[in-house]
């Protein structure tokens, strides 16, 4: 059984909290938040509390605060020696304080606060500064069934930068889509099943062999079609920028892009 | 039972035949293509022929070839008065001669030619010049089990640019992803349950609403440093520009997008 206590009550924390209750294991020895009202309504299920000082021990402290709050927590912890991380893309491992045993445990995905999150497709990145506290994360995370990676802080900062291009960006380019279908009456729905296939595709293909469509064949008169279509001058320019980028991933360049 | 004929052998011709095939409301007549090598493995299952004076009556004829191509095919057909059908997205249904009838039968899927297609998630939209002939093209698209919408010229021209977006330019993303995640030997596998988890959101809610990330929050801190982490100018500006995007979809302009 590996005891954890919470720290912080977002979207990772409260579904970190689900996962373990669900585990058997892994207790949950308590969760800290600033403001206990966020948790109240968990009280009957875990000690909650809203005063480091009375944090009792645990194999690990997880710190689900958000990223500029880290360092702060963490060196205002009242003990020593003890395991503590972060799940933040974007922090050093360094940021937590150094009287602690320190570590990472990034879980790759997108967290909504009030959808239902299967660990099982979450893949947890663990960093620690010690190899010996490798083996408890590992568990840990192998205990809310998620797949688990030994990744450096190197690998984590350019994947917390590649999940915004596959996540935030992409999903820009879902609502570009459901701003033109809109203005023109069409159905953003009929849409859906090539999102889903788009996604797909790159499940078993590299998304270089995946592409397809008239930046890729270099079809200068579609593109040109499509350029006097889109209405708003950001659409426009999102529009050449991206098919440059992929004439040059792919070699086929047309006369398009040498005018810009 | 329907009876149709398909003009060309590319992917859509392809996948259409192999549909058609399947189902037990369709018989295909006859398989034309000006090269008929491309389709000599299919000469057991339907008559194939590089000759359009042979063709014989069909109740729809379906042009599968090249966008360039449609107009001029279309108008070297040796018969008039009978159902002809485009399947291009970005194709005007007055292109094809006006000596038949005149329709489109536009299948909005990324179909590439050795994947398995399953044709219940192709939505067929449908046009037609002539409102009688609508009923048999929607009859023939539930005989392989797709979903159907009647959509006019405008409506399908905008649909086929928007799946450049949600499409070509998402998988663009995935590109870049990969790009970057191999620059630091990190692992791209590590992002397929995200980019799973991003199509799969937009199902049920809006892009809208499904946005999240540091564009969103206004998170200059986290923005600063992805930028910093980029290697390529070219992703820079796609990062910058799309960030851009996503703060006036949501009026979370930071002091980065006055600079530019």
């Amino acid at each position: 059984m590996i005891s954890v206590t919470i720290l912080g009550a977002g979207n990772v924390g409260t579904h970190l909290f689900k996962a373990f209750k669900k585990s058997n294991q892994v207790s949950v020895k308590q969760w800290f938040n600033r403001n206990l009202d966020a948790i109240s309504t968990y009280s009957n299920e875990v000690d909650i509390m809203d005063d480091l000082t009375s944090l009792v021990e645990a194999d690990i402290y997880i710190i689900t605060v958000s990223d500029e709050a880290v360092a702060k927590i963490s060196s205002e912890l009242p003990f020593e020696n003890r395991l503590v991380v972060h799940t933040a893309g974007s922090v050093n491992i360094h940021d937590l304080d150094k009287k602690n045993k320190r570590g990472v445990f990034y879980p790759l995905q997108s967290i909504s606060k009030n959808a239902v999150l299967d660990f099982a497709k979450v893949p947890i990145g663990i960093e620690t500064i010690d190899k010996k506290d490798y083996h408890i994360l590992k568990e840990l995370a192998l205990a809310i069934g998620s797949p688990v990676k030994k990744i450096n802080g190197d690998q984590r900062k350019v994947l917390h930068l590649a999940a915004v291009f596959v996540n935030n960006f992409t999903n820009q380019m879902y609502r570009i889509a459901h701003e033109i279908t809109e203005s023109q009456a069409a159905e953003f729905d009929l849409l859906k099943p090539l999102i889903l296939e788009t996604a797909n595709k790159v499940q078993d293909m590299s998304p270089y062999m995946a592409q397809t469509g008239p930046a890729k064949r270099g079809n200068l008169k579609t593109i040109k079609k499509h350029l006097a279509l889109l209405e708003k001058e950001q659409h426009k320019d999102i529009y050449k920028l991206i098919t440059k980028s992929i004439q040059d991933t792919h070699g086929t360049s047309t006369p398009l892009s040498n005018r810009k």
